[in-house]
């Protein structure tokens, strides 16, 4: 937190893997987190993901880069939540992820045998990323709203799936949904849009930069079911960063990003 | 379906697996499955579920065992559904399976290649198991429920964890619900509630007839967050047939059930 | 070491899952451990393999339970090296073990993320297995011998799976060899001898006290591949012990041992 | 077979995955595989390892690539079997290979829940790979030379990590065969040798065109323990033919072979 403040002082530009700027409310920051040291950079701090704040991201010094977990959320719920036609109450945001998300620590719960055919919900409803869910999407939606993140530990080196329930205020198809989702994702060269036969999941998008996205809608309970992967060590966090860096000095913002998957 | 009727014409008991008699609604098989051919025998069948239906398992002829999916989603929400103050509007029911869920089958999804490093949703909104969950927690409350039922696919060989999402229609905190659970599950020999600080998962049940069961409510969001845990091949699948069988002859209801965990 | 000399010099049986007293030679102990404090205590020792020393095993109070590894090699050499007409020289035995293998610490070598997706050889050629395998297969074989031994740690939780190359001395065919073995553990209640077609691995001793053995020649090079497999958790470990407690106070030798494994 | 006669008589350069073209004996072919009905341009076609053959295959129009084993295998190999002081008899080359060696099909022992927590030698001392070994071995040591490859199927995605198994015809040191190791791979861009603290594994090479390779030497039987690792889908199979073909027509060696691998 200091060492942010020390060298954006020194005009420098700091691309932070950390939490300590993602969070535009020092209460909300205090609340989930401990006391914030640097408050006065709170306002010049941009949330690092492009696909919302590409033109904002180009102008700061201080780049939070988003954790793992919300990269999903956000991403999922964001073309509805700025389509506005949809309820933001009640909306649960069920995730999974694999192991390295715990770090590269020797730990029991991340031994081989503990995790090997085993699967966990953990934190549930208290887990630190919930505010930058809450913030970028309540955002987007243009009001407050309220999410219940629930991650779960699964037997996978890496990678995320995430699965993000919530309600319609009308009735929609998913061919509808999926229409708003790629509109609001043309151009965008890291996030996929799938069609309605094809699955989310995150061999796919390892070892990459991509986001895969897709929805569905089930007509009979009204609800929207998004889905998303991702590289928990790649769009959710070191080549996000990357993408973060290209956007901010006027690169080429796939330079560095491009390899491609290793899996169809 | 044939078989199973002239068996009982035959006078003998059928322990069936299958899931023509699992649905009390001609209708509703119809909807998901095919055309009966022998509704007569639906009104003398009964749902093999020892925790709901013991005493109607010890005087039928016809005991339907459960899905592997249902049985985890029922056990979960039947305490709370039977408390009646918790609100039956807006359930989800977010599960995950390990492979043999599939069968045993050469099916390239189902190959280590595809199914390693990797977890998705699959059949969202329509998975056949869908009604057998919405009958009998309907049943227990008193009223027609809808749920949503969206399973997973992750790599583990064997095991379902389930994580279901409710609203609450006042507050309540955990330990409150926790109580409600322990109460209703009272003396069940293969349902055990575990507490605040355990968690729930596949491994504490693999090769048994156990299915783990906990409960937390999330203040911020008024929501009950139900999670279990079962062997899809134990009480998901032949061992409940056991213990049907048990039930249904009188013998004592854990024998041939009682070979430890290998894991605490 | 000086626990075991205690309770034994209380008149009680004492069944040890250290090294300190499997060894016959405290030199070679001293060798690959450390100073042996209880040396007295070593000709009174009987090394824990119900199936070479069951006799020796009723008549002793310092049971020393055999190390996982040697177990998998001592068992699938012990027929041909019994059986003199086999090379003793140039052994090599080539092992694979699970992660449960390391013991349950947070290490990071164990953790997930290091050995999912991984395998590799370790300990080669000084592993403190080597000794106990030279020690029981040269008795058996009535003379010296030298067994190269490398383990490798490959991704599962539990299980042992040895193939071992030796030379003979004269041609055999598979079948001849097979019959040695049949012979040897003919009446053996947990030794199986599995034949041409079938393949031996750990997925179908899991969770028991059976270790699988089988053999083939390869003509062309005339040699011998032994093949094992057990639960290094079961008889590489405390099911072992349990079976050496049964023999010892006249208790039928499967007893508490019976529970079918998981796998056909 | 046929087809690659076709183009070759086409004029144009054929870099072929099959086994046809490997062998340049028609009698082992035949052994092994079938009748060989182009057995006129075996005297043409090169085997497509440039470590060993890079001049001829410049000049060649039919390149035949490995077998993700015999690479492996060889590699290890080569640097011993070259420097002539070592005894080329009772040569044992002990593999493990991912479910992907299986290729990609629908087939029952592929399936998750079968090679998930197993393990299992097969295809003992008759796996099509062998007569590759002993060509390219036996050419490298100016004579004929026996190998017993025993390939193991282990459950990873990708990978293959061989220990070969041979004795010394005189006494020498883990350094100093390192260094003839050093030596003979100088220069090569793919081939890395790992010193003694060094451990070799699938894992730093998965998604590479690498093969690292390592030595020991366990002086108390004089033996030599010959370690390598590599991607079979990369080194192993179709970057093997990218390097080929950047060989042949005069590119950069390592044109589109440069990505990183995803772990240290």
């Amino acid at each position: 937190m200091d060492m942010v403040a020390d060298v954006a002082a020194a005009g420098k530009v700091v691309i932070d893997f950390s939490a300590d700027f993602r969070l535009r409310s020092r209460d909300c920051y205090e609340d989930y987190y401990e006391q914030h040291r640097q408050a006065d950079l709170l306002p010049v701090a941009v949330y690092g993901l492009p696909e919302l704040h590409r033109e904002e991201i180009r102008k700061t010094d201080v780049i939070a880069v988003p954790g793992c977990y919300p990269t999903s959320a956000i991403l999922g719920l964001a073309p509805i939540a700025a389509h506005g036609a949809i309820s933001m109450e009640g909306i649960v945001v069920s995730s999974a992820s694999g192991v390295s998300g715990m770090g590269r620590r020797a730990q029991l719960p991340a031994v081989f045998t503990e995790c090997n055919e085993d699967a966990r919900a953990y934190s549930i409803g208290n887990h630190r990323h919930t505010p930058e869910i809450e913030q970028e999407i309540g955002a987007l939606a243009g009001r407050e709203i309220t999410v219940l993140f629930v991650p779960h530990l699964i037997p996978l080196t890496r990678g995320i799936v995430t699965t993000i329930y919530t309600s319609l205020v009308r009735p929609a198809t998913s061919e509808e949904l999926l229409g708003v989702y790629e509109q609001f994702y043309a151009g965008e060269p890291f996030v996929r849009v799938r069609g309605l036969s094809e699955s989310v999941s995150p061999k796919p998008v390892a070892g990459t930069n991509f986001c895969d996205v897709s929805v569905r809608v089930d007509e009979r309970t009204n609800r929207a079911i998004v889905l998303t992967a991702l590289d928990n060590l790649g769009k959710g966090l070191s080549s996000a960063a990357v993408q973060c860096l290209n956007v901010r000095f006027g690169l080429p913002e796939t330079m560095g990003l491009d390899a491609p998957p290793r899996w169809p």
